[in-house]
């Protein structure tokens, strides 16, 4: 994208304590210490980077109180508060110009049902469909080929990227991100066994999905077999995630790509799970909560318990096992030597 | 959803043997016996809960037979033969209200080519395409946005949800439901190494969806090579789920979600993968083979067998594994000790 | 799809050392020896299929130089320096008539802003749209329903299937396949923890896709916090997969199924993810290393090492351990042998 800063542009946001050096250069891109190039604005965010700053190519670095080099030839250096704070500011006017406000309004070639409500500060980008009983709410964003079902409620300043998808009668609320292709409310998994056929359950339940969630590409949140599947405020979840029907997920937590939460299970406020964890149904996890990636639960966790593995242990119990396991040729090995210090004699197995 | 009966509907569905107290409230909504309100209908389906029913707040109970409890005020006791069918029974009527029946026609938006064969009968929905050469059978319904590809076939009474995507020349049966965002008939993943380089061996198969199938939303099946991937009759496989080219599914197979199964592995019929299963290619499932979730399988599963882990083992072998697996700090220090008693000495790792 | 082949037309591509045997039989599909009919044609491409070939029912059957069998009664032998490559080169004249080049052209219903660049000779599918700025290469074809945003680029010769997206800014090389479903370009999963939330880090950077890279449907790759994230010339990428923000894949990659790719990790070139590999951030997979299915990565993996479990271990070690862990149960019973030998009290616990 476009980026283009003039020093005193950056001053007025970054705000620094003190400048040093200067620069011929205008700023158009943002870039680590290593890899930025001249014309980039840098930043010191993490002390072990330290040493890269004398280095940097960056035209501009910005930097925190306690650094004490002196720019180099063409080079700017701005002392502030807190080096990613002000760095995350900048980003944001750059994000403002990457994804400008749309203008309200319903596009041409939408097809928006007549008795739904759609705020006259939304935008109904181009393709989008709204069914009948639908409501969107102000300076909502349905950007592009997105579809919002009968009955389904999209809430203030809500983005859905394009592609995106909210089945009938399912709930989003205020400033909920939908990134490209995320299914909500599609049915859950749910059968009866009936004379050698999988009958289906009927799934007649919605998804309500708290205010500022986020959601990642692709991933899929169900809808209840009755009563609702909820994600809570602040949560965050990453792409490629499902949720299963009649999930209950608190209010802040971070849920990373690719896991799966099986129907039925709670988690508390503050849980975080790691990348392609998997939850069996019927569980509940504390507040607090932490799965490491790829772990399998199929028990549940107090509050405030880390734990990792397949099935899952403990944090420090499983470091300690997986320590363990790779040490089992060395264990073999001395119960050998014993047996044979013993004279006892081995089952062991041929070939082994 | 709205949901309304009145006391005499519920009564023609679920069919009573006998109905104990009165209430004034109108039934609005389903819940659990710990969740219902007044106004809510619910309903004992597994013994466990048998202590919930006497406290619960729910205005109607479905109870089985052998329930001996009297309704509390403004409280009705339904006794039927069994409440889990009643109250499937109740759900299909709501699904008819959420889900009504779509009208017939092609939608003005959506784009049939001139060669198709679309029935009467069949909806096409808004913004759908239906290329050249293409089949849609009798009260097949394409929701929204749906793709069906040149020459593709999908079978009467059909649903394809919003977004679903059927590529040329793939085929499914009768009454398949696809829900949002699947994919049918992209291309396999092949290639052969030459010079460095990754050539794509070209994939111009297809993909044979049998009758009853119902696939979650966002999951995908790759076309054959040559030849067809098939998914049995009957199957239902869940969100987010990987089929890779010419793979096999018998029928009435259940797949969990995130489960991914590499090409042209057989699954036989009655075959269940737990979620995040992960298969080789050329496998052969037998019938009614059950595998644990996150479980990895890089063997032929014997009829009947149920297996865990990764390598997977046979279901009760991986069982008493993975708990000798746990004791593994214990067995070290026994074997420690036993050094100790006969002064060997150890080959212990340092830092151990 | 429809396979109409001619004799003649066979040996003009197969280009035959020598032809043994007649048939009546025009060709109309092409399958396994094993699963032949007559109308097939069929290849041994693998010497262990070699006894299947007696028994074979396909019409035609491509056959390696040293092999000496005659062919059956209305069959047709073909013998080619290579029958894999020659049936390739089939498949590859199947392959355009399943994909025939579609005219050039922008469809009435495509969205096309008025300040793009589109070649001439690019197709711009129903119900596409292309955003202001962005720019479609010669000869690209975007499918249907696919979504290009402001200021993307699709290099010349890329194929867009059904419903792909790619987000603002980000950009595709020549001969880029994305299968339906991809998002390219999707917010990366960053946030920091700020007075009990989860705040937003703004992801301004973007995506570079090289030339000759494919991409499995629904797969998902996001754009970078700031700079790049990128994916080298000619990797392949399965389906379902996620590439996290900043994250550089190398050329020439295999990346299977259900994988998973965190923030800033590095792979090399010539890196194989087998299926549901799962890697941490902010690590370097040396050239040529290779992760084996359901792998968990934590840690740099240096160049031409294979690696397999979680947490992952060289691969012979790994195959060692997994042979050890099945043997615990020997284990357990030899050092309780040892105990009883020795009269030595074991700290077992009960009920094991």
């Amino acid at each position: 994208m476009q980026v283009s800063f003039t020093l005193d542009e950056i001053a007025a946001i970054a705000k620094p304590r003190k400048t040093a050096g200067a620069t011929t250069e205008s700023i158009r891109g943002i870039a680590s210490l290593e890899s930025a190039v001249p014309g980039d604005i840098s930043f010191l965010g993490n002390p072990r980077y330290r040493s890269s700053v004398a280095s940097t190519r960056a035209s501009v670095v910005l930097l925190p109180p306690d650094y004490a080099g002196k720019p180099g030839p063409d080079q700017v250096h701005m002392t502030v508060d807190n080096p990613s704070i002000a760095l995350a500011r900048l980003c944001s006017r750059i994000e403002q110009s990457l994804w400008p406000r749309p203008k309200p309004g319903i596009h041409a070639s939408a097809m928006v049902a007549a008795d739904t409500s759609v705020a006259a500060s939304a935008t109904v980008g181009p393709l989008c469909i709204v069914e009948s009983g639908a409501a969107v709410g102000e300076r909502a964003h349905l950007q592009a080929q997105v579809f919002v079902g009968r009955g389904a409620r999209v809430g203030e300043d809500s983005w859905l990227m394009p592609g995106a998808i909210v089945s009938a009668e399912c709930a989003l609320g205020s400033r909920v991100r939908l990134h490209p292709g995320v299914v909500i409310g599609s049915d859950g998994f749910g059968y009866e066994f009936v004379s050698g056929r999988h009958e289906k359950v009927p799934q007649v339940g919605g998804v309500l999905i708290g205010d500022d969630v986020e959601i990642g590409a692709n991933s899929t949140v169900d809808r209840a077999r009755f009563g609702q599947t909820v994600v809570g405020e602040g949560t965050k979840i990453d792409n490629l995630v499902q949720v299963g029907h009649n999930v209950v997920i608190g209010k802040h937590c971070l849920i990373c790509a690719l896991t799966g939460i099986s129907g039925s299970t709670t988690l508390c406020d503050y849980v975080v799970l790691g990348g392609q964890a998997g939850l069996a149904g019927h569980l509940t996890l504390g507040k607090g909560a932490k799965v490491g990636a790829q772990s399998g639960i199929s028990k549940d966790i107090p509050p405030g318990v880390s734990v990792r593995g397949t099935p899952s242990l403990p944090y420090m119990v499983a470091q300690r096992i997986f320590v363990l396991r790779n040490r089992l040729p060395e264990l073999f090995r001395r119960v050998e030597m014993l047996e044979k210090h013993l004279g006892v004699e081995s089952e062991k197995k041929p070939g082994n």
